[in-house]
């Protein structure tokens, strides 16, 4: 893989150019705003996130048009939050996607749709499966900018093309896997976003590591049900593209899921929480994209009924952890 | 339950005290030092263990002497380290344990024999399934304590005896659910100290949050692994019985077994590690045991191996972890 281009500003796209350059792939990248494309351009360093991170400035492109970074590579690849993805996507020009390959690594769901990134990017731009892939695993950016030991997933129905992106992203440090279950992985990357709500609002009603695990544990088994109920493929091997990012994001006190449950739990209101927050946890809105499924198919889910039910249906938390408690094994 | 026998004075077996006396069952409890029998029998505080814990002394009858201790009820419970139950059995009368129910709630294999606790006492004391359970559960016991809600599981082939049981210990924090799978649950207990030693390993390696999430991932998936080969019973529901403790000892920073890994992790021998330790790990002993079943019947248990290498075979954790990190996925 000769060229890439990234597609967003954050701490995890920041990370995914760094695994791209260290490899020698050169990275064309979007960002937003002028005033980072300035900065990243003239020093090689994102001044908001991970800034302590050097990249090597003859293998970047840096721009603010999104549609001459796409034009500048065949391999494209989303890395913005769910939330922004359909006001960004109604930025490109349909026809230069075109033959591209689209990768996206984005945990949640599209907001008005419900629907999973991949999916939603192959309905508007009639993308086939086989030029799609996701890029998964418990990923602290931090700990890539760092070099640390970190597992990727690439996930996508196209071995070979899986393939090919996971040897792009080797490294030392870098563990990459291939995987043909696009939609399991991607609905995990979802759901880990609830569980991290849920373990945050546990926190916040007081609830100690006793019951913490106990949730989690759950949480595991109630994925596990998911994954089995709305989508048939067996989901082993490949623990950690399903489990890992879960464990990240119910035992890291750096999740901005969690941050927002525990407010929550301390008795905020959704309203004020979210406004503390200056972009809504993602797990917020999938929480009502992941309820729709499970009501629809009578999936026994209680631990996202329990956080649905108190984001978006104003039972208190006490109440819906009461009976959440008596659900739980 | 009017009475039982609890045998062993550690913060485990304080809170099983606790949790028995808060619905008023009288509890006779073995403690091996005639200064903590003063000390409990005149202030209803364990000196040693959760000392901020006062017990009710209407309710208690301490004593030194194991043999009468049995003798007073009909409901013996073993909460000792698994390395000195062998030791401690020996003390016992063969004769007064006839008729009795055992109870264990001990997480390692017994010593020189690898057996799980309920097999070693079945063995040496001739005792019926029927009169065993065990009592299982992520537990900090430091959380019993202060009454934090806390989920626990009482495993017996009797389910009549597990539902007396758990109906004796259900209060507003202590969720008490029955199951039949005892031999699932206590290798379960006995695994999660091994994991719990090779999260250490990993932090004294200075491994990051994203490969503990990979670890523990696959820890989750080895273990189901091994209750399958080992143990056909399908292991669902009680979910907190199989993994909630796992996960405890994977993310507490206050675990035994983590502590012992940390230090080999940094570069102690094995032998500085144990002498730095006024107890060793349990998972040291349970890694011997559950490593040589996996050999014995061709189970795949990188984890376990591994950990089973640096501890008992010499092996670098450097050189043992790099070869593990091409097993997980």
């Amino acid at each position: 893989l000769k060229k890439i281009s990234v597609i967003g500003g954050g701490s995890w796209a920041t990370a995914i150019v760094k695994m791209f350059v260290e490899n020698k792939t050169h990275v064309s990248w979007y960002l937003r705003k002028k005033e980072n494309v300035v900065a990243v351009s003239s020093t090689g360093r994102n001044p908001n996130y991970l800034s302590f991170l050097s990249l090597p400035l003859d293998l970047l492109h840096v721009s603010d048009d999104i549609n001459e970074i796409i034009n500048s590579s065949n391999t494209i690849i989303f890395a913005v939050p769910s939330a922004y993805l359909a006001a960004l996507t109604d930025l490109i020009d349909p026809d230069i996607l075109k033959e591209k390959n689209i990768i996206t690594s984005i945990k949640g769901t599209v907001g008005e749709y419900n629907m999973l990134p991949s999916i939603y990017l192959s309905n508007k731009f009639d993308v086939p499966s086989s030029r799609q892939a996701i890029i998964a695993g418990p990923c602290h950016a931090e700990e890539i900018a760092m070099g640390r030991k970190t597992y990727v997933t690439i996930a996508s129905e196209n071995a070979a093309f899986a393939y090919e992106l996971s040897n792009a992203i080797s490294t030392s440090y870098i563990h990459a896997q291939t995987s043909s279950d696009l939609i399991g992985i991607e609905y995990a990357g979802v759901y880990k976003n609830i569980i991290g709500i849920a373990c945050g609002i546990a926190k916040g009603l007081n609830y100690g590591d006793n019951f913490q695990a106990v949730l989690v544990s759950n949480a595991i088994y109630e994925l596990d049900t998911f994954l089995k109920a709305v989508h048939k493929p067996a989901h082993q091997p490949a623990a950690s593209a399903y489990l890992g990012d879960l464990l990240v994001t119910a035992y890291s006190n750096f999740s901005r899921n969690r941050a927002f449950g525990e407010m929550i739990g301390r008795g905020y209101s959704v309203l004020m929480a979210k406004e503390q927050m200056t972009m809504v946890a993602e797990g917020y809105y999938a929480s009502k994209g992941i309820f729709a499924i499970t009501a629809k198919q009578a999936i026994q889910a209680p631990i996202v009924s329990a956080v649905y039910r108190i984001l978006h249906n104003h039972l208190s938390p006490y109440s819906a952890f009461k009976l959440l408690e008596n659900q739980l094994q």
